[in-house]
C-alpha cells in the first residue's frame, strides 16, 4: 500500500478554495450523525437560519444544496428554468458564460449581454435586453471570480420585476464577505459556495428561493429534470415536513454550521470591513510595486483581486515557484486572460494583514529570483493596513 | 447567538449513515487544499485507483461524484438515458423505485419489472423483459436499502449484454462490505455513497463507467441535460487532462482517501466476512429473541438486516427509546413497510461484535420496557460469533 497522503496546508490565495479555520475543521472531524435524527434537524434549521441571515433575507426556502457551488447554479437553473422560457444573461466573464451554458442545457432560450472581461455590466444595456425579451429569468454574477469585478445588482433586479422576470444572483465570489441582501435588492433566487468568502470547505451550496420563485418552480407545466435538485422535495426536506430526499453530508453540515456561527460572532458588517481593509492593503502593495490591477477600479471586488502579469513575465513558473517555495497559491486567469492576469484572494480566514504582507514579499521575491526587479509593496500595504485599522 | 451545537455520537446501527473511524475523521480535518494543487492531482489518482480496487474494475473512468449516493444514481442515469430510449427497471424496494422515476425524469420510457417486496429479482423475468423491450438500458439495485435483500446480478447483465443493453447497478448498501465484481459480472455502469460500507461520511458518490458506457455517453444524439452530472467532463476533470470543472470537496475525498486506505490494509475477503459475521451472529440473536426476518432467506444482505416488528408494538417508540436511553439508531420501513420492519445496519466501521450484542441487549431491554417481553438473544449472537471467529 501507498504512504498516507497528508495535506501540505498551503496559504491559500486563489480564487478558492481559502484557507478553513481550526474551529471549523475540528467541527468537521465529530462523529457523523442520522440525516433523521432530531439534533440533526436542529442542526440543519440552525444552518437556515444562518444562512438566510447571511444572504440577508426572510425566504423560508433558504438551505444549503448537497454539492458544490457549481451544483448550486445548477440547482436554481433546473427549477426555474423550463424547455423554451427565455432567459436573459449578463456575462462578465466566465461563470457568466457558464449561466449561458446551464441555461441552455436545460431548454433555456438565452439572450446574451456581454461586457469585456474586467468591467462591470451596465445595468441600461441589461435593462433594454429585458424590455425588449420579455424573459422568465434574468441571471447574472454579482462577483464575477474570472475577473474581480462587483456587479451592482439592485436597477437589474428592479428591471427583471417590472417586466414579471425572476432575477437570479450568482454570490458565489461574495456571500460572506461582500455585502449581499436578497431581499432589500429584490433577487428571487441566489446560490453560492462555502469554501470561499464562507469559511467552510468545498462541498456545499447555499441556495436562497423567493415565495415568488417558489410559486414558479410550483406552477411549472414540465417536471424539474433532476431529482437530486428538486428544489420542491429538498424544501420539503428542509421545511417542516422533514420528507426524506437524500442522506445529507452531515459533516459538511457539521462545518458549514460552525462557519455560520463564527460569522455571527464577528458580524456581517466588522467582517466585509475585513476583507475591505485586506484587499485595499493587497492592492496598494501590488499598485507599489508597480503592477496594474486587471478590474475596473470602479468596481473592484474586496474578495479577489486581478492582477495584470508584468510583460515578459510567464505566468506559470511564477505560480509554481510561490507554491514549491513559499506554499503559496494564487490563480492564474481563466479563458481569454489565460497567462495575463493573477488572482488573488482574500476571502474568509485567509483575509487577513499576515496573509497580504506574505504575498507581497513572496511575490516580490519570485519575481526578483526570475530576473524581474521590482519596486517593494510591503510599505504601501503596511500603511493602508494602518490607515484603516 | 445559540449555544455551539454539538455531534451527539450516536451507535449508528440504521440503513446509513454508519458510523466513521477516528482515523477517516481525522483526515478531513487537514487543512484543505486547492483543487488544481499537485498534491491533490495525487490524491484524485489514488482516490481513482482505490475504487477501482472496491469496484474491482479496471475501468479508467471511477471517480467520485461530488455529491450524495443519490447524485451517482442521478449522474449515471442523465448521462446514460436520452429522451425516449427504453429502459427496463427490476424493481425489488424503494430505491428500484427511485430508479424509475430518475429514469422518467430524464426522458426515459421505462419497462418496470416488480417483484414483492423482500424478495430478490427473478432473472428470468427481467431477461424476457430485456429480449421483449430491447432496451438501452437495464437497471437494478444489488442490495435493496428498504428490503434487505441482495441481488444476484450477473445473468441480468449477461442478458442486457446479449441484447445489445447497457447494464447499470446501485452499489449504494454493497459496496465495501459485501463483494461486488463489476468487471467480472459485466456490469457497465455502478453507483454508490460513501456513508454506508465504505466508512467515510455522506456526500461523495463513487461511480464506475465502462469503455461501453462511455462510447455511449460520447455519442448521444443529445447534450446531458446536467452539466454538474456530465461524464464526458468529469473525466476530463478526473482523467489526465485535469481540465477544471468545478472546485473538488476537498476534504470529502480526504476522508475518502483514508477509508479506501483503511480498506486496503483490511483487504477485501476479510472486510466481507466481518460483514457477513457480525450480520450472522445479530439475525442469530433476533431469531433467538423469537423475531422474524424480513427479507428472503436465501438472498439475506450482510450489510442490512431486516426484521419484522412484533404484533402489537408500535414501531417509533421502540426506536424513539433506542435512541434516548441507549443513544442507539436503527432505521424504519419505507413505503409499503413503514411500521413493518426495523432495519438494523453493520456496515463498515459499525460492523463490529460489540455493536451486534449491544444493539440486541438494547433492543431486548427496550421492548421489555413496553412490557413485551421476549426471549435473551445474546447468547445465540455469542454463540455465532464464535462459531465463525
Amino acid at each position: 500500500m501507498p504512504d498516507t497522503w497528508i495535506s501540505p496546508e498551503r496559504v491559500l490565495m486563489g480564487p478558492g478554495p481559502s484557507n478553513i479555520h481550526p474551529r471549523v475543521l475540528r467541527a468537521m472531524a465529530q462523529q457523523t450523525i442520522g440525516h433523521l435524527d432530531p439534533h440533526f434537524l436542529v442542526l440543519m434549521d440552525r444552518v437556515g437560519e444562518g444562512l438566510r441571515h447571511l444572504f440577508q433575507t426572510r425566504n423560508p426556502v433558504t438551505l444549503a444544496i448537497s454539492g458544490t457551488g457549481m451544483s448550486g447554479m445548477e440547482a436554481c437553473l433546473v427549477n426555474l428554468v423550463e424547455p423554451g422560457d427565455r432567459v436573459v444573461v449578463g456575462v462578465h466573464g466566465y461563470f457568466g458564460e457558464r449561466l449561458v451554458d446551464l441555461a441552455a442545457r436545460v431548454g433555456g432560450e438565452v439572450t446574451r449581454v456581454e461586457v469585456e472581461w474586467g468591467r462591470a455590466l451596465d445595468p441600461a444595456a441589461l435593462i433594454d435586453a429585458v424590455r425588449r425579451v420579455r424573459p422568465a429569468l434574468v441571471a447574472c454574477v454579482h462577483a464575477e471570480t474570472s475577473t474581480g469585478v462587483l456587479q451592482p445588482v439592485e436597477e437589474i433586479a428592479a428591471a427583471a420585476r417590472e417586466a414579471g422576470a425572476l432575477m437570479l444572483l450568482d454570490t458565489v465570489t461574495s456571500l460572506g464577505g461582500v455585502e449581499v441582501r436578497i431581499d432589500d435588492w429584490g433577487v428571487d433566487a441566489a446560490y453560492s459556495g462555502t469554501q470561499k468568502c464562507v469559511g467552510c470547505p468545498s462541498g456545499l451550496a447555499p441556495v436562497t428561493f423567493s415565495e415568488r420563485a417558489m410559486e414558479r418552480v410550483r406552477r411549472r407545466s414540465t417536471r424539474v429534470p433532476s431529482f437530486y435538485f428538486d428544489l420542491a422535495l429538498l424544501s420539503q426536506y428542509w421545511g417542516t415536513e422533514r420528507i426524506y430526499h437524500h442522506t445529507a453530508p452531515a459533516n459538511m453540515l457539521f462545518g458549514l454550521n460552525e462557519a455560520l456561527d463564527m460569522i455571527a460572532a464577528e458580524g456581517l458588517e466588522v467582517r466585509y470591513a475585513r476583507h475591505q481593509r485586506n484587499a485595499r492593503a493587497l492592492r496598494a502593495g501590488l499598485q507599489a510595486m508597480g503592477l496594474r490591477l486587471f478590474a475596473d477600479e470602479a468596481y473592484w471586488l474586496p474578495s479577489l483581486t486581478t492582477v495584470c502579469i508584468p510583460e515578459g513575465v510567464n505566468d506559470l513558473p511564477v505560480r509554481q515557484a510561490l507554491l514549491r517555495d513559499w506554499n503559496l497559491e494564487i490563480g492564474g486567469g481563466l479563458g481569454p486572460v489565460r497567462g495575463r492576469v493573477w488572482r488573488i484572494g482574500l476571502m474568509g480566514h485567509t483575509s487577513s494583514p499576515a496573509n497580504v504582507l506574505y504575498a507581497l514579499h513572496g511575490l516580490h521575491s519570485v519575481l526578483a529570483g526570475l530576473g524581474v526587479s521590482l519596486p517593494d509593496g510591503l510599505a504601501a500595504a503596511a500603511q493602508a493596513l494602518e490607515a484603516s485599522a
